[in-house]
């Protein structure tokens, strides 16, 4: 170091809340996003992707969950003096869109996107201001079938994603039906209602006796401190955990009755009855199973956003914490319908429904379903360098195994043996491939089986008559190279 | 519209110099990113994804074309005081991750990346304020066959994302040469320097006789403004002329002879000569022939960034402007080595190659190049939905369809027949599905062959005999539908 330079070294690191992904991650995200695509695109969704700003106009303030306090985006002055703001999610580019180009647009609109998006949040663990959302959108069809459909999707592409069928569920309900409840009850003031909607949403917390205090004068928590209840009579309490307990794990249109007995009345609870109705019939239609969509009275789904039929995707596996206790993975995505986004734009109310997941979210999922993407990724096959001289055969041999579909490289650095075989091993290679002198001369080649030397540091394959096979070199023919890296990549 | 809403309601249209790109586009990027990804990865190399947002220290100054005035990046102040801004490259940030990482990482670090990148300029035609780059670099070698596998795998990356073989070449040159070349002839001035690579840079447009003016005193243009030159005397204006017309298409052997002649006698030449000789060899033995790869001493490649070689990816083929007139279309990408980035945080001077292209540029080659990637996508088939009472109907066949692996999809807006043909045409959908109550009666179907509705509407198809034939709808039983669509979607 000079001391001309020293002082304006800049530090080396990542802006808080931003992460970087190496392969390992990226190739499972990837992997769960061409999946997904795949399935979106079968139900005839296109694909389509906005800029990474909008003007922060036109962004307005959209976030499902407007409960979090301390929202904010990144935003900027272009030299227009015109604010500009990165999308902090994939719906609000996705109303100004439509807006702009509804009149040209095929109609219902149906697209899906991915990417990232960004939150101004005070970052923490597990906490990023930066990440990949995924999302189908029907837009300009106010049909429950769209629902069902969108429903549909979200299933087949969790399974498609690598969760095994059955480990995850998507609960439905309508907003419609507490409103329907509510206007029976008697209860139209729009902060009593948001009150009892926030009361519903802490069913899995408090349970059925907290909710009641909460739905009526409030609750005194452990710590003595009050939260101010929603202020309902006794009787329209009771109607309310009545409405939240009839899913219970019973069969769609069980619950459906159910419901039926409990909301009607009211033309809005009607209006909740009838597309839940209908979205069972799509539902049957699509060939969506009891086992992966049921009705969930309780499902509450944001607060101010939805107007109609909203959905939760949850992993049902029971995980543990860091410390061992069992815990509910809970909610892996979820949607509904909103009619108030493109109003905003053009005046015109356009119906429109769909489900969003994250995607970091989702592989986490994964995990805890048993099927760890990022464990599967391998890295190249090495070629060991021992000598200029020998460069063209070193090449030769990771030509052919690229030939072959796998991927391999000659080592480029400028040290030894036992570092390059530590390189290998920190790229995660599935072999080491040696042609040194000896082996150029008899025509043959030394493979180091990395998988297997791997299993046997890690205590898991019997390593004792291992051992005396010398488990893990493989010397063959020249030509057999492949086809015994072959084997080895892709399992014995 | 209500006095009330009226007057704050947001105008919907993205910021300038965004652009909103739809699923045609977006298959072509995306097919061009799979495909070289695949090779990227075959060579060893991994994938990375860094955060959008680096620290504005961080980050630097290091477009490889300093030259364009208004450069400028999004910056904006975190909460905390210190200046973030959007990464305008994908070079900038790997330096920060080498220099964060540098110990714990494989050696040499192998990496490509992709994703969008943001330049703060005045937006206009075709120039974009944020772009899809690709880049692969090795950090930490020094050896010419890391250059050598950084052209190889360029070589086969354009080819593998569709450009037909011998349609695109790579010129490799050396920086070493020239430098050389100017320090035999006296030449040791930077500004001086850089001068004669500005001139050189002009061939293409000026020719000898231009940049023989600029690289001595100076040249008047038609417009009579005048450039003032490099200032170099007659004899080293002549060697660099001489040197910049060594390549000319003569095998790489024969370039090397020629440069040898010319260059040979300052440490730095011959520095520069024994790395393309070594580049060479490592070209054969990856088997790039003559015909991907060329040196040659005219490509300037950025002014003050690279260090060694140089490398640009060239389109070989003569397009037409608007006008039908022959344009050479130039460069789709380019790279080589520079050895300054992680050093600016570490001190640590560690040499570096890579190779970087723009996927838009990329595409708009394909399309040059016959392959429009975007006009080969195509939309879902639609099955017409008639009756709320079939829907059961129109819902299996899109099922069957897309067990199939095709995409298909229930139209479920509200219009009639008409409009639901037209929303199949601007899907680009390559069929419509009808099963109305006479198809189901009869277990039929019928099916709108769009594909060759199409071509009969651009007068592609000999129209006479086909309208005899009621061409594009065929009605088959219902148990041929899947087979029947197939057919249309896959070619007959």
């Amino acid at each position: 170091m000079t001391d001309e330079t020293a002082p304006t070294r800049p530090e080396a690191r990542s802006p808080r809340g931003f992460v970087d992904r190496r392969a390992r991650d990226l190739a499972a995200e990837r992997q769960i996003l061409t999946a997904v695509s795949a399935v979106y695109e079968r139900y005839g969704f296109e694909a389509l992707d906005t800029g990474a700003f909008e003007y922060a106009d036109a962004l307005g303030k959209f976030l499902p969950d407007a409960d979090r306090p301390n929202e904010g985006v990144f935003a900027l002055q272009d030299d227009d003096e015109q604010w500009m703001a990165l999308r902090y999610d994939l719906t609000a580019p996705l109303a100004r869109f439509a807006a702009q180009h509804w009149e040209t647009l095929p109609k219902p609109f149906r697209r899906y996107a991915f990417g990232p998006v960004w939150r101004n949040e005070k970052p923490g663990p597990g906490r990023f201001r930066e990440f990949t959302q995924c999302d189908a959108d029907t837009v300009g069809s106010a049909r429950p079938e769209a629902d069902a459909e969108i429903i549909a999707m979200a299933a087949e592409g969790l399974v498609a994603a690598g969760l095994p069928a059955g480990s995850a569920v998507i609960r439905i309900n309508n907003r419609k039906l507490l409103n329907g409840l509510l206007a029976t009850a008697g209860v139209s003031d729009e902060r009593q209602k948001l009150g009892v909607l926030r009361a519903v949403d802490k069913l899995d917390r408090l349970g059925p006796d907290g909710v009641r205090l909460l739905l009526g004068e409030g609750r005194k928590d452990e710590s003595g401190a009050f939260t101010k209840g929603a202020g309902l009579n006794a009787a329209a309490a009771e109607a309310v955990l009545a409405f939240t307990a009839a899913g219970g794990g019973a069969d769609r249109g069980s619950v459906l009755n159910r419901l039926a007995d409990i909301i009607g009345g009211s033309a809005e609870g009607d209006a909740g009855l009838a597309e839940l109705a209908a979205i069972n019939t799509a539902l049957k239609n699509l060939g969506v199973t009891e086992d992966q969509a049921v009705f969930e009275p309780a499902i509450v789904r944001g607060l101010e956003y939805y107007t109609g039929a909203v959905f939760e995707a949850e992993l049902l596996l029971e995980t543990t914490d860091e410390k061992g206790h069992p815990v509910r993975f809970g909610s892996i995505g979820g949607g509904g319908r909103y009619d108030d986004l493109v109003a905003r734009f053009t005046g015109q109310v356009v119906p429109a429904t769909g489900f969003s997941f994250g995607v970091s979210r989702l592989a986490s999922a994964l995990r805890a379903a048993g099927r760890d993407l990022a464990a599967e990724t391998r890295g190249p096959v090495v070629v060991i360098a021992f000598s200029q001289d020998d460069m063209a055969h070193y090449f030769a041999a990771a030509a052919e195994l690229r030939a072959a579909g796998l991927a391999a490289e000659v080592y480029l650095g400028s040290s030894g043996m036992k570092a390059q075989m530590k390189y290998a091993d920190r790229r995660l290679s599935p072999a080491a491939v040696i042609l040194g002198g000896d082996e150029i001369a008899a025509g043959t080649v030394t493979i180091m089986d990395l998988v297997l030397g791997r299993e046997l540091a890690a205590g898991i394959s019997d390593n004792s008559q291992w051992r005396e096979q010398r488990p893990g070199q493989i010397n063959c023919p020249r030509n057999e190279l492949v086809a015994t890296v072959a084997k080895i990549v892709r399992g014995a």
